[in-house]
Formats: structure tokens, C-alpha cells, sequence
């Protein structure tokens, strides 16, 4: 630990975002993780929880205590359970801690959105207006500045990413845009549930949460937002339907919309091209991509088609890394003035 | 074997439809497998090339010849891939031999259309003509009577028996219907390629042939056909994309249809349950189906829901079976007035 | 159902081996299935907490009444967790049931080597004398005559058919028999623990209860009596150390044995051949089998090598099928003078 | 690329292991990647043969010819079948290139069991001879001098690690030790064939190459040498038998061994814990692993049981890095004096 590195605390490190999270900053060059959390497994090894970590940490869990954190850490990045983070992101902020938030907690503006989604009154109004949707590849100046991120959803990351060159060009209708993704089965947590057990979801393929899945109103509200940014009005409006793929890790979006003209490839993949060619984790390319190629890093694959008239975009990425933990730590590399890539590449 | 038991050859032993025939139709109480033919395997027992068959057949592949088989069987079935089916057709027809074809080479009733997809000039015209489409739901009663079959693919099945009671009934734009379908790796066949090399293909997801997979004309054909059967002449066009997901068997086809006039739930259901009234092996069902739950069965489980204006259907099948080798049998047991079920539940 | 159809009922139909056994059971042409118990899931349909068997059977759950299950059913299979077969066996047999009992509560004769490994005083001593070890392929003659059946686990079944030739033969030391068996993640069972969750054991293998694990002296005890009844008291000793794969179905038993004389490949499949001339489900192969090959079967495939002086056995068989629901079934067949294979292949 | 890096060439850049170990490189901090070969593939990009390395590096295959990557490399990393090293060895040793070899081509001491095993005649004795067998944690000193590395096989090493303290300190017997091995599909390579078909090998587990595997003399020769270290002449003989395993990467080894005194598994995992002190990725754990902790990492884990009077030694770790790749970067750090952990954690 160098004497000017960076100290931040995990809070919540009992989860697969948190593992990985652990993980990559072990890696970080200008990181030390003073403190992590669980309410579940306080007082043991964060390397119990997590053998893999083995001989790399020596680190315990604590309970939640915002005074101690703030002691050790100045950034906190909650891991933790829809909900709970709205419980621990006041007093964090309170004492000066800056917040990378992993949960949903903080990334639907209106407020009354994530009641209507989550069931849950938002107790922190004043937090949700301040916090920076943790999209580097929108929002990098606003993240560099923020005290308090709000990091995006996986299948939002794959979405966003695969439709914000369009909507910013104004080249597709913003409704009856079809999502169909599919995702490997860590993004459904660390909790056993029937529908995740080995011999459930083994050889199977599925859908869920068919017309309601959580994530719909983030794309939403934050492609309508790029369109914005851009000078238009107009609100986007997806159709998203997830699917439980047999497969760890990954997400594959594939993307259905709807040409406002003529649309063609070739000068498709050139528009992605330069809208990411500042983005060092987007990778526009040619082929089609597997979610293999991006697995275990810090990217997001994309490509471009046009079939029938319709265009159609391809997008992949790491639900625990690009989708969470990776996201997490480009924001963090950021709000400090690091290269993006710091302990990503 | 009794002595009225129908006697059948497969063609084309070495592949997995062809394992999953052989299985089937041993259990099958009147039938007998009479000669199985594969060019690359002559000589060698069929339970050598499938250990699973092991102690239930002593059959040893033989070369194709259609005057041995004309002698030994009055049916018999083509696993052969696309092209083949072409040169082995005619002769086993010349001599009486009633033929259930597995490949595409008798699907698309328009030559031209064939070679656009297939590369290849239709060298029996006559046949292709007299040939019916293998779908039982859809064409039972000429099945009966037909001498050639023309088994439907897996893709094919799946998305035909999703859409066809929206088409049947007007329900849905006829173009810009979108099927996004996900396949397990079976359905690639039994030669060893990259794409399907286990380190590649496990744990990875990935979209190929977008815009241009052989399955798409003939779900156009066949779409366009039940519209045809109901007095209208609109021609049908979908938007097809095939992914690989790796799990051995199953389809699952996402399908999004944009309706003519408001649609509702639960008269979908209602709808579905009536249009396949007497088909046993599609289950009309309220839940999310998984592929597992068809997955070595002959069933297609399909279920409707209504997202935001657009009818999605999911269907699901497994592709050996009700996609291959199932619906062949119950094809035969159609062919000669056996109960539709036979050898199938 | 026929009117001579024997009438079995399912007690604990919640679990994958009841699955399976219905499944078998509903193409069974000489068993109705009368009816079926659960007790978490009491007042369910069975196709609700099995989708794989929609239009299959109108079974609906009930709560578990020996009066009435006597009074519908000759036979009853008990799926029930470990010590709840004692609760229910004792009851079923007093009003004339014959029981199948998939549980291990009958399968050690001696009550206190259950108590030992099973932590539970054995509470039916007598029912445990009278009860019969259903394996077919060594015990098929008591089992004709039984009335209850403690049908034996999956690992124990594998394991056992490696290696009786052997030990019939006294062809090996009875003592440090190495048993490596690897298990699909299915016989873990349906309720979902963490070391069963997907994202923990897909892509993993890993070994578990070391030394301890409870098949162990249900092996010794089977393997101990094939040497007495071919006339030796020396105990037989074995060393089982169980895997888990990331696959669903399969159990895969290599064995390490000595020979106590100098062994011939050629001769011990030759023996192995003899051993089970009359045991339709057991196939003696020359080629090293996979779990794939009799997995959704109830073969138990087996074969043997010499290397360096020792004997390798291996042996293969469908933890569910042949490693619980199938041996079932063909103890049903026995009990009933049907055909061995009814029902089974 | 600073000016002192240290300059390597990747000869045979098509295959998993070539992957990872570019992979690797492209992280590490004292290491410029500046050529790569492939006979196959010349003038591709190496990306479009592994587009995981996408965005990470403009190499392209060139021809192999050893002037030119004399001229550009100092080391070169050998990842060509067996036999091939052969033939590449020599002109790039006469160059004054230092050469990591991942091949079998130069781990077997005696040309004439290269032979027996390879059916190939060694063609490069001297070469041979001067070869430093390259498992650090037995030969660290050696291989910081040497020029020439034989880098292990994956089984190898989580053999020889598993078994090297109980060797050195005369614990067990010699002979008979039963290693019992399962691997993740990668281990035989990126060349599809039928047995590596995913339809095939997915869901299945098999062993194969029984008693024949040609891992088995490379561990006989090394835990000889490790007796012969600690001045004991005993031969060690090994009973070797793989499994392929439906997973991509990870090896397991279910050693069994047989002590010559009362062994107590405390003292055995204090004795492995000194033993590997000062290995940084041999992690000795109280815990039963699993191939998903040491998966994509460097770490071979190991730990100890004692099971009715035997030694039982589990010991995993990736095949593709510890066994391949990753310890191949260990040898080039230890022979340039760089920490051993470099770019490895």
C-alpha cells in the first residue's frame, strides 16, 4: 500500500459484483481496500466468503458502521441488495464518503419510477437528485466531478450502449424498439433459488419477467436522455424481454429497431466507430460477437446489421464485470483523475 | 417384429436426427427398422456409431441402394444432408418406396427459391411438386395420404406453430414480424467444426446467419400458406435471427408481431388452445416455458403474452425431437392410420 | 387405465426421482398411477410442480393418508428425504401396501450402523429384517417375493455392478478398493443449497464428503454379502470419494481394485459377460463408456481394464433412471411377474 | 514499450494456450510482444484469430523464420503439437534465443522414452540434455539460469505438486499411487474432433487414454528426481487416469496414496504449507477446492486428507495457465529476475 493510494471500502462483500469488484482492485496500482462489509457474514475472511481471493487479501467483514468507514475510506462502493443502499448512502455521504452505488437505488430520476418499479418509496430524494448515472461512455464528464454514482444495470450497460449512436443521431424510431437479451445466470446473485439451481436452469433456456423486468425503465430513461442531449423531446420506449441463458457469465442484447431512412451497414459501424472513439472499453467491430469474447474484461462488443429494413444491433458484455464491478471501477479511475483502463485491461 | 409390423429403412445412419429416429422407432409396437444405409459408416454396427444404442439393435449400415431397400422396406426415412436428399428420393419413389425426407431439399415448393437459399439447381421438380410439408398441426389430413414428406426444420417448427393461429385469424402484420430464436448445439449437426468445438461454443452465446438463415424462406412459405388457407393472399416476411446457446438441445423462439386491432391476453390463450384442440403435441400453456420442459419430448410448448401493444409468443421445442426425428414419426404413424401419438409420449 | 392395471401411488412426488418415476410410470401399460403426495406442495398439480409432464396427467398433490392410499393402491413408492420413509413405511405395510422405498432408511441391515452414518436411531427393526435390497441384476429372486423394497442409491448402484463379478469371483483384495465416482448435480437433489447453485458448480468440479460419505457402508455392506454368498466372511472395505460435475445426469464410477491373482483383460469381460448374461440392463462394453451414453436410460454400462497390475473398472449408469426411478420400476416388474423391460427401454 | 522491456516472440499463435500467454504479456509491465508465428494462419491479424484480444494488440502472424525472430526477440515462447518443437528448438537456440517450450518435446530426459511414448525418434539430444524442466516451485534455481525450458503438462503439474512433499519426505509408497485426473475440455486443445464436439462431450463425462496417457512417464520422471533430490533411488510409479469433464478449463487430481508410517492430516497440511512457503501460487487450503477457485488464475490449490489409513491429495488448478501459459511466464520472470508474481496476479 503506497502511502498516497486511494483507500475505499466495499460495502456488502458477500455477492458475485463485490467478488469481482475485490478482485480488480487487488489489481488497482493506486487502490487499497481498507474496509469490507457484510451483515450476514461479519467477522469472517472476505477469503472464505470468496476462496478464489485466497492469499490475496487479508481482509475481514465488519458490520456497517458509517463512522468507521469514513475513518478508513474515501470512497465506499455499495454492493448490496435493492433497497439497502438507500439505507446506507445518507450517512456515507453525510460524512464526506464519496459513493460508487452498484444497486439500483439511485440510477431512475423520478422518483415515482422507482416506487412504481420497486415497490419502495424513495427515502432519499435529495441523494437521487445529485447522484451520476455511471455510464463512462455517456456521461465521463459528469462522473468525473460526482460525489455520489449511481452504476448502471447489466442488461441497461448492453442496451444503452448498443442504441445511444442511434438515438443521438436521430436515426431510429424511439418506440416499439425491441430488446431481446439473454444473460448468463450470476446476474441473478448469489442467493440459491429454484430457478437458478444447477438442474433447473442447466440445459435450459428460458424467459423472465416478460413486459416488467426492472431494467426497462433505466433504458428508457436514459435513451431519452441521450435524445435530449441531442435537442429532441422525444421519450424512447423499449420492449425488453431477458432471458436465463446456461452459461456463468455474459450478456448478448440483440437489438430491433426501426430506420427513420434508408439505413446502411457500412455507414452504420462507421457512425459507432466514431461516437466510441474516445471509449476505450467499446469495441465496434466487424464480426459477430460472442459473449466469450468479452468475458472476464472490462468490454463491450458491438455490431451492426441491416435486415429487411430493420436495424439490427449486437451487443455484448460481461454482466459482472462491464456490467457491475468493471463499470464500477472505470467510474472510480475517473472521479481520481486516472487512466480509465487502470486495472481493466 | 410381428409379422404385420411396417417396415422401415433409414437413410443417412450417422447423424443425431438419425440416432433419435433409430430410438423412437425401436420402441415403436408396429414398426421395424429394416436396413439403415450411411456412406461414411458401411460396414460398421449402428450401436457402434451410437453407444446409447448399444443391446438394442443389431443393425449393420449398409450402402445406399434403392433396390435393396425397395425389396426390405415400404418406408423409409432420409437423415441426409441438404442435396443429398435430392439424388435418393427419386429412385426409392420409382419403386414404390413412400419417403419421409428429412433434409430442405423438398420444403420450398418454389425451385428458384431453393437454389436463391441453397445454392443448388432442383433437379426434381415432379417430385418437389407431389412432395407435402410434414407439419401435422397444420396438414394432417394431407399427410395421410402423402408418399413424400417434407419434414419441417427445427427453427421452421417452432416459429410456425407459434404464429400460425395470428396469421390464421388476421391478427398480425403480416411483414416486419420478428423471431428471435436460440438454439442448442445439436441442431448443428454431428461434424466437429470450430463454432461448435466445446472450448468455443460453451459458455458463450453468439448470433450467426442474421438475415440470411435457410429457415426463413420456409417460414415465410409456410406463414403465407395458412394465410392463404384463410382467404387471403398477403404474403408473410419475418425478420429471423438464429443464436447458438450452449446446451444440447432445445429452440426457443421470442417471436414480436405488431396486431391489427387490440389484442388481449387471455383471448390469445383462449385462441391457441382451440386452433391446436386436437394436435397432442402442443401444449398451450400459461407459464413461461423453458426448453426443458420439452426437451426429449415431441411436444412444442407455447405460451402468448401482450407488452406494451405488440404480441409476443414463446415457443419451444426440442430439435431432435419434435424438430427432427419425433415429428417424422409422427408423420409415419399419420401415413398409416396409427394413432398420432404412438412411440411419441 | 386397463382393469387389471396395477394401482401404484407416489408419496413425496416433489422431487426429481418421483419425476422421473412418473414419467416411466405413465408409459407403463400395466400400472395406473393412483395417486400422489407431497407435503410441501399439497392441493398442486403435478404438471404445475413438474411442466415437464403438461398433458400428461390431472394428478393433484395430497396430503400423505395411509388409509387412503390403501384403499387405491397395491403398491406405494416412497421419494421421501432420509428418515421420513421410516415415519410412512410402517403405517403403508400394516394395511397390505408393498412399499418401494427409494429412501436409504432400509437398506443397512444393521440399525446401528444407520445410526451411525444417518445420525437417526432406526425406528422399525423389524420392517428393516423383512426388507429386501432392490438391486435386480444380484437379488432378483428375493425380489419377486418381497413386499418391501429399499431400492438402492445411485452411487451404490454403479459401484456395486463394477464391482460384484469381482468379488463373486474372490479375484480381488476385499480391502482399499478405490472408488472415484463423479456425479452429476442432480442427485444432490431439487432444494437449492449454495454448492448447487449455478454459478457455483457450473464450470466446476469439485469432490465432497471425503471419508464420510453415506453410500460408503451401503457399498460395504452389498459387497460383503456377494462374498458370502459365494462362500467367504471376509469383509469387504471400500474407499469412496464422490465428485461433483457440472452436468445434471450421470454417475461415473472409476474403481481401483488388486488382484489377487494375476488379471487378463480378455478373461474379466468375459466374466463380466457371464456375470450378467441374464441382466438385460446392464451392458458390458469394449470401448471406455460416457455418462452420455446411458444417461435418460436405465442401462448401467461397465467396462474393464488392466493397468500396471491393478484392476480399473468402469462403470456408468443415469443417477435418476437406473440410479433411482428406473431400478424402481424394475422392481415393480419383478414383484409382478411383468417383463424386466417394461416400461424401461 | 520501454526502451529495456524484454522482447518475445510467440511461435505457434493459433491455440488457447498462445491466447492466454499473449493474453498474459499484454499485462505485463517489463514485456514487449513483438512478433508472433503461425504457419496456418500467416498474415492474420491475431486478433481475428482470438477476438478476445480485440483492441489489445496489432500483431500479425508472420512465417516462422528463425533469423528474423532472432532479430526482434530475445526469448521466444514455443507453443507448437508435439514434434514441431523439434524442429524450431534448435535453429533459434543456435541464435542465442532463450526458448520457453511449451510442447512435450524436451520434459523427457531420456530420448529413448520420448520415443517410446512419442513414436517419434528425439532428434536433438544436446539439446535435451541442456533442457530445465520448468515447474518452479521444484527447480526455481535451475530454471533461473537456464536457456532452454521444457514447460510442463497441465495434468503434469497438478500432479507432480500434489505429490512432491509427500516424495521428498519419504512418506509414502513409491509405487501404486492412483492419481485419478479430471479435466475441463480446453486441455485437448483448439482442433475440433468428434470427441470434443460439444453435443458430444457436453453433459458427459468419460475417461480415456487409460493406462496410456503420455503424462504418466513425465510425472514418473519428475517425483523420481524429487526422491533422488532427497537421496533416495526408489523409481515412482504412477497409475495415471484422465477424464474429460463438461467444463472449458480447470484440472482436478484425486490423488491416492499409501503411507509408509501412521499419517495424520494435520501434520500433512503443515508439511505441504513449509514445503510450498515460499511459492506464492501454490496455496495450500484446510478447505475441499474446486477447479472454479483457481480457474482463470495462476494458483495451483491443494489440500490433504487421510481417508481409512490412505493418503488423499486434491489438488487443482487451470489448465490453460498454471498448466500452460501462466507458469510459462513464471519461468521468463524467475529467468530475468523479476518477481515471480509479475503480470500473474
Amino acid at each position: 500500500m503506497a502511502s498516497d493510494d486511494i483507500q475505499v471500502a466495499i460495502v456488502g462483500a458477500s455477492g458475485y459484483a463485490a467478488r469481482e469488484l475485490i478482485s480488480i482492485l487487488l489489481r488497482h496500482p493506486k487502490v487499497t481496500i481498507t474496509a469490507a462489509t457484510s451483515r450476514q457474514d461479519e467477522g469472517r475472511r472476505v477469503d472464505s466468503l470468496h476462496p478464489s481471493l485466497t492469499g490475496r487479501t487479508d481482509l475481514r467483514c465488519e458490520p456497517f458502521d458509517p463512522d468507521r468507514i469514513a475513518a478508513k475510506a474515501s470512497f465506499a462502493f455499495l454492493a448490496l441488495p435493492h433497497t439497502a443502499s438507500l439505507e446506507s448512502v445518507p450517512p456515507l455521504r453525510e460524512r464526506g464518503v464519496k459513493v460508487i452505488d452498484l444497486s439500483a437505488d439511485y440510477r431512475l430520476k423520478d422518483a415515482q419510477v422507482y416506487e412504481d418499479w420497486y415497490g419502495h418509496t424513495h427515502s432519499d430524494v435529495v441523494g437521487l437528485q445529485s447522484a451520476v448515472y455511471g455510464l463512462p461512455e455517456l456521461f465521463r464528464d459528469k462522473i468525473r466531478t460526482a460525489a455520489l454514482i449511481a452504476n448502471p444495470g447489466c442488461y441497461t450497460s448492453a442496451s444503452i450502449l448498443g442504441l445511444a449512436p442511434l438515438i443521438d443521431e436521430d436515426l431510429i424510431e424511439p418506440t416499439g424498439i425491441i430488446i431481446d437479451a439473454k444473460s448468463g445466470v450470476s446476474g441473478a446473485g448469489r442467493s440459491p433459488k429454484l430457478n437458478t439451481h444447477f438442474p433447473e436452469c442447466n440445459e435450459s433456456l428460458s424467459a423472465y419477467s416478460v413486459g416488467r423486468h426492472r431494467h426497462t425503465p433505466e433504458i428508457d430513461q436514459v435513451l431519452s436522455e441521450v435524445g435530449a442531449m441531442a435537442g429532441r423531446q422525444e421519450a424512447v420506449e423499449v420492449i425488453f424481454t431477458p432471458h436465463l441463458t446456461p452459461m456463468d457469465r455474459g450478456i448478448f442484447a440483440t437489438i430491433y429497431a426501426k430506420p427513420k431512412r434508408t439505413a446502411v451497414e457500412h455507414d452504420l459501424l462507421a457512425l459507432y466507430r466514431t461516437y466510441y472513439a474516445r471509449s476505450p472499453f467499446v469495441r465496434v467491430v466487424e464480426h459477430l460477437p460472442t459473449t466469450k469474447d468479452s468475458a472476464f474484461t472490462n468490454y463491450c462488443d458491438i455490431t451492426v446489421r441491416v435486415v429487411k429494413g430493420r436495424i439490427l444491433v449486437l451487443s455484448c458484455l460481461d454482466n459482472l464485470i462491464k456490467g457491475a464491478s468493471g463499470v464500477a471501477v472505470q467510474n472510480l479511475n475517473l472521479m481520481n483523475g486516472f487512466a480509465e483502463e487502470t486495472a481493466l485491461v
